[in-house]
């Protein structure tokens, strides 16, 4: 949307591959080569199509060199408008740039473009990318739960989901959302924000599996007990005596068999949440075609060192407009799950979290469909920016 | 399918609960209770609605009083058809059953009807279900690969995706769909047909890291090695010093990060896979509809002993029907991956499998959604048919 939001006012777009990787190499990829049709494709594409990275950029006075590159390619490409887009790194990385580009007098605007599953960013109503992850979750519940119920007499009795969100208990809490009536799936929610406790979350279990028949718990990858230590790194050990490779749900999967002798299964879905797009929410793809419209008006209107956030209005019926915050007040300020939203046992989501959440998973956006019955993703060409300056080794 | 078209001929159908159990003990569902909203809904509805279960009838020698007990209830309500839905197991069941009563000279007639992810049943070129899960998974490869591929220059740089195949690599070859050209994930296939070898693995492995940049690899759950050891039971242990519960990717996953030291993810989606109606194949669904009408079809005609099959004429363009086949041809007849199906490295399918699995998983056959953005799945009422007999202790 960016892209195309920017040709439409007639201005060029260098995609940095990589992320900021890509300004400090020179490695810019010019969308001028890509087709209006894989310009619409990648609205409808998961994952980053020109790349991105894990970079935390330091302050310009513990990195001087960094930022000089920064400007330097940036100025030889003619860049006057620099959009990054991401979560809190990433809103940090922009503000740095845009406070150092205002000091140093340079001619460039920056602002920032919220998207992350994680919905942590401060001041948004909520990220970009969210709204999709948070469907998926509350419909592969929905869905399991009917499996583990049929099977529940003579097979699995309990059924263990983790999912992403190590310090936030977002996602885990849009899983809530698959319930509809007293003794619905999921059964217990176990969140980052709450300590986990053995004894009561299997007495929970207990119970549970003999009132309904089964249980199915959902489990937040951040999940820690009350020393603060992860779950995931507290149990099983791999073939060579290492901790394992995350998973709280194999940890909570062998309490459950071990200490109440219940059949349990357990699954893991990791990036399959995160690049659903086959099931993204329609509010989601309208909420990330705003920001990116959004972000590229605020920088052709000058409006550097902000962000364009969503702001909501009502829940019900759910209103919602773009407006815009410093990168200063967003930048650094990770959101927690509130403490309203979690219920007073520990286990589940208030009302409260239901009003919140449950406008955006609705509607469907299905991306096209190819005549194989897979989803016909963008491959853009990629075509790169002839460099014009020397090889940079600082990153 | 088969209670709706039962009712289109005038006959009612009773649901056992829980599969053979609910026969046993007499706990048979009138599904003349549910509306006919409620029935249409059950076509898109994942799970078993009326439960179902692991339970290996004996033969009648081993356990005559089950049998009698069988032909008690059935005759006791006048059941005069008896369809039983599933893999092999229940094939078998149905078989035995079918045989039992045309011996004891009883008025039922027998039929199966072929339904599992696992598409390991004989005669029929298919087996419903399967081509929901195979679309699911392809989806998932897909994906999840656009994810690891814009990460990979500065994080995760080997996915491992764990699937369901504890015996047959129907599963894990559908992930093959994925690719569409050359270096397209997924990278490296792991069957249950060929025995894992742990050097030639990593030296994949690694080549394609250098030579993409990432890397993806699908593992059926039924890995082994040459001793014909699963590699899920070969690794990990959990907290309390047990082999870990399933899990050949964190295996995979750990071998990786230590003996590559490349940064490595992994995924096990577990019941996510084979319940994930949200994405079922169209052609899926329509074989699925077909041999439910086709199983009531042959049981009042008074076919005993059968079981509707898909019998495909032609792969381009696919054309396909239905036949029958005896049950005692495909009971305890486990279909494997066909070798040429795995292309001589072992890794990745062949263009024969592509072939047999593309029409497969063609086609979008989405359920319903409601206005809270999760799909409206069936809730019957699942009124119980009186009971007539005493109890039993049997099962």
């Amino acid at each position: 949307m960016i892209i195309a939001t920017a040709r439409s006012h007639g201005v060029r777009t260098y995609a940095a591959h990589n992320g900021i990787l890509g300004v400090l190499r020179e490695d810019l990829v010019d969308t001028g080569k890509e087709s209006a049709a894989t310009l619409r494709d990648l609205a409808h594409t998961p994952g980053g199509a020109f790349g991105s990275c894990r970079y935390k950029l330091k302050t310009p006075e513990a990195d001087p060199a960094a930022y000089a590159r920064l400007i330097e390619v940036l100025a030889a490409h003619d860049v006057r408008w620099f959009l990054y887009n991401g979560g809190n790194d990433s809103a940090d990385t922009a503000m740095k740039i845009a406070a150092y580009a205002r000091r140093a007098g340079r001619d460039l605007v920056c602002v920032g473009v919220p998207k992350t599953v994680d919905n942590d960013l401060a001041v948004t109503d909520c990220s970009p990318g969210f709204g999709s992850v948070a469907k998926y979750v509350a419909v592969a519940v929905r869905e399991t739960s009917l499996d583990v119920a049929s099977m529940a007499e003579s097979s699995t009795k309990v059924f263990v989901l983790e999912v992403m969100g190590r310090h936030a208990g977002w996602i885990a809490a849009a899983a809530g959302l698959a319930a509809q009536q007293a003794d619905d799936a999921p059964h217990l929610i176990l969140f980052p924000e709450r300590a986990f406790d053995e004894a009561a979350f299997l007495a929970r279990v207990k119970a549970t599996v003999e009132r309904v028949g089964w249980c199915t718990v959902v489990a937040s990858e951040g999940v820690r007990d009350a020393a603060g230590r992860f779950l995931a790194e507290s149990g099983s050990r791999d073939a060579f005596g290492h901790a394992q490779l995350g998973g709280v749900a194999p940890v909570l999967a062998a309490l459950v068999r071990e200490k109440l002798g219940l059949k349990v299964h357990w699954a893991l879905p990791d990036y399959l949440q995160r690049s659903a797009r086959h099931i993204a929410s329609a509010t989601d793809a309208a909420h990330a075609a705003a920001v990116g419209r959004a972000a590229v008006e605020l920088a052709l209107a000058g409006h550097g060192g902000m962000m364009p956030v969503i702001a909501r209005s009502s829940d019900a019926p759910y209103r919602w407009k773009i407006a815009s915050a410093p990168l200063d007040k967003i930048a650094n300020h990770e959101k927690k799950l509130p403490p309203s939203f979690i219920s007073r046992d520990g286990y589940a989501i208030t009302a409260a979290a239901r009003r919140y959440l449950e406008p955006l998973i609705r509607g469907e956006a299905y991306p096209p469909y190819g005549k194989d019955g897979l989803p016909r993703y963008a491959r853009p060409r990629l075509l790169r920016v002839p460099r014009k300056l020397p090889d940079w080794n600082g990153a």
